[in-house]
């Protein structure tokens, strides 16, 4: 199929083109879940829609024979050998706060298992990606290759997770066990956490309930820096679910183990 | 004293030098409550100290006359008409975990009253002040007014704070009355979040425990952002405590009246 980084960066122009364009403006925020009829807070944005739809025009043009997922726009032709993933702005919260956390997830399965991925951050220029091969950050004309951490132990381990309001109540206590044998907490952090995993800035991120799109970009950037991405059990995390990100096999191990110690 | 916005670009151009040498760099991190003997984490760096350094030679060289109060460093001449106060990284949690949303916090009082102050976010380049006059965001070499939202009802209000766990327990239960009156809130924001409220981005932020560097060049921004900025009572946030910031009079009322309605 080519070479896949400069199509995955044409992606991202395109998208952030439509985002940039909105982020930090006056809009109408659309909330999905009152559509649905869904009493919690799900923030769409135009900005949202217009990203995704030139995704996914450029990949139908490019890779007529892809399948297509996106969390806008739904599925097309997702049997297809190859399938994309998209989820044009994973951090909706952070978008419309101002806030230079939200990303947009672009990933590439190749029979269900993800093969390439990159974040684009538009505001602050960063593109975090994986073409399968060594994973890198591209900032400022300058591609320079990430590696996740060597810690060892999880006492010395950062963790990052987008609010502990989002467990159910018996994931908060999965959680806070290892939370409370960690060094240090943060939260607010969407997909900037996972990269932050791939970069070797922190150690850990746990989430739950994430939709397929809101990892699947980010799996191969993680995997390909070092670092090891799965459920809670230990099982793949190509589909969403229960989330465990961490820069190595020994904490990754250590946090299954907490996390299932009840 | 001169013209002040040069002064306090200068001072963070000299900070940042120090702060981004360091920013998502392997480092020492320093456990200053360890040296202390207290149990909680509260994470000091080489940054820290080398940019509050710079900040305190340069302003001694042009004001030596004038106090300065600094987190790092502590106390000098503090009964001067004119005293700075400085937070050289406000968020050290967000700086050791590679996130783009600590800042810089210089401000300046006059007999105890905050006259002027800056935020300077290094890493996207953002430089929020005020000189006394309206306030302004300096970025990608523009400068453009900012103001605060004029959000009329708490229940169209986006909030922030860095972590419900900072509260005491009745001022969770406090926070809590507002956070659920509001349409969204969001965690691990540090300064960050005082500067979206400045340019209108979010409507609201409660913290408590903030010391006075944590606060003090903060609340020149908003409030000549058109915001209003003072502790849960109403009373003057100078000195820090339990912080409201809001973009208005009207919902910094409604949050007043949230907050202490037990």
């Amino acid at each position: 199929m080519g070479e896949l980084e400069p199509f995955l960066h044409q992606l991202c122009d395109a998208a952030s083109a439509e985002t940039m364009r909105l982020f930090r403006q006056p809009m109408d925020i659309v909330n999905k879940d009152e559509i649905k009829g869904v009493s919690s807070f799900d923030p769409v944005t135009l900005a949202d829609k217009a990203a995704e739809k030139v995704i996914r025009e450029l990949i139908k043009k490019n890779y007529p024979d892809h399948g297509i997922l996106g969390e806008e726009f739904g599925e097309e032709n997702i049997d297809a050998r190859f399938c994309w993933i998209i989820d044009p702005i994973d951090g909706t919260r952070s978008f419309i706060s101002g806030l230079p956390l939200w990303g947009t997830l672009i990933g590439l399965y190749e029979n269900g298992v993800p093969i390439a991925g990159i974040m684009h951050q538009p505001f602050t220029g960063e593109r975090y990606l994986s073409d399968g091969s060594q994973s890198k950050l591209v900032h400022m004309n300058k591609s320079k290759d990430i590696h996740s951490s060597n810690t060892q132990s999880i006492s010395d381990c950062l963790l990052l997770t987008t609010s502990p309001k989002l467990f159910m109540e018996d994931e908060l206590e999965a959680f806070e066990r290892v939370e409370d044998a960690c060094k240090l907490s943060r939260y607010g952090t969407d997909c900037y956490a996972y990269v932050m995993v791939a970069s070797g800035q922190v150690d850990l991120v746990i989430e739950s309930k994430l939709f397929i799109y809101d990892i699947a970009a980010l799996i191969p950037i993680i995997e390909n820096s070092g670092g090891r991405v799965t459920d809670w059990q230990g099982n793949s995390a190509a589909q969403g679910g229960q989330i465990l990100a961490a820069g190595n096999i020994d904490i990754h191990q250590q946090a299954i183990e907490l996390l299932n110690s009840n």
